[in-house]
């Protein structure tokens, strides 16, 4: 079995073992093919039922293609949680930065959650599962979540538009609103207009975390 | 097979067909020894691993006892988290009913919760996977935990203390924020204080929610 490391596609997680990353563009293009296959194979099937070769169909690749870059269906499995955590991370990153303050950040990336949700609806299903099948990265999805949260409240508190004592707690709580708002608002209903639940969570966060 | 049709534990929640209600007091505590020896079980080995004989096992029951109340392994998945969702809620509502006003609910709430999930660990896990083994009873725990904040909260509207826009939207948030408080602060690690972590988020729901 060959042992090369990939470094995990989310760039600051642990590599896994037995995800192998391409050298070529034709490569990336192939292995990205396999996790989208693959995110709509776990989505609809879950863990259990899902197989390798439901992946390649759905990618239109070989089961040699398949082996290249993963060793096994757990293997594919973490890349997915890894990469979709990515993938939320990278969508909502843009309009966070571009805010001009902490409340509009925490606005723009609900705002953005709650439309990637209602398009990738599997995401849930398939981060939910991993609390079964891969413990480390349900963990490490939620746990980096809220530790990019808490860095930005932190930088609020240093500004002085938060309160002094806005801390880990309320990192944890604005990440939690942000998961059942996107379950309920993204992936069960889409009868309300992510603009007005935004408006309606910024104006909760700005009364409750200003000075 | 039996087609007797008992009432869900929760009192408030649909039937299960294949569950029924014991005629007796001793039947009752058989029943209360099955449901909390499944808690273990699902809870420890996860619904696949788990077994109809490690339940009787550690309830010091026959297997006979078992099928007097269930008629698989999936009903009493099923009753469980009905049952699981019914604890939580009964073992928080005195404190919420005591609470001087709307405000003091909601932390009393969430103050009870932490204490009951660093007893009961297991109902993350369990919950959480009635998302792929019952899908209708962990939208029914949401949904109703959901709906009872939205109760409290109307009634705080009406009383003139929250503002009149607060709504089902307010109701999702807080409930997610008890969620994945409970999972970092009850769950992963018991390193603060339950008292300290209600009372920010109590300071945060008074500013947030205030007219």
């Amino acid at each position: 079995m060959a042992e090369t490391i990939a470094a995990a596609a989310a760039g600051d997680t642990d590599a896994i073992k037995g995800d192998r990353e391409p050298r070529t563009e034709r490569g990336r293009r192939t292995r990205r093919a396999i996790l989208d296959a693959a995110a709509a194979e776990f989505g609809e099937r879950g863990f259990h039922d899902a197989s390798i070769s439901g992946i390649t169909r759905r990618a239109g690749v070989a089961l040699g293609s398949f082996y290249t870059y993963f060793d096994s269906k757990d293997v594919v499995f973490r890349a997915l949680v890894r990469d979709l955590s990515a993938q939320v991370r990278e969508h909502v990153a843009p309009a966070i930065r571009a805010a001009p303050d902490g409340i509009a950040a925490e606005r723009a990336g609900l705002e953005r959650f709650l439309r990637f949700v209602r398009e990738h609806k599997e995401i849930y299903r398939i981060i939910d599962e991993s609390e079964f099948v891969d413990s480390e990265s349900f963990r490490l999805h939620y746990q980096s979540t809220a530790d990019r949260i808490a860095q930005r409240l932190a930088a609020g508190v240093a500004r002085g538009n938060f309160r002094a004592d806005v801390s880990e707690v309320h990192a944890w709580a604005i990440m939690g609103m942000n998961v059942f708002l996107g379950l309920r608002f993204g992936v069960w209903s889409e009868d309300q207009d992510p603009d007005a639940i935004a408006d309606a969570v910024a104006e909760f966060l700005r009364r409750g975390l200003a000075r």
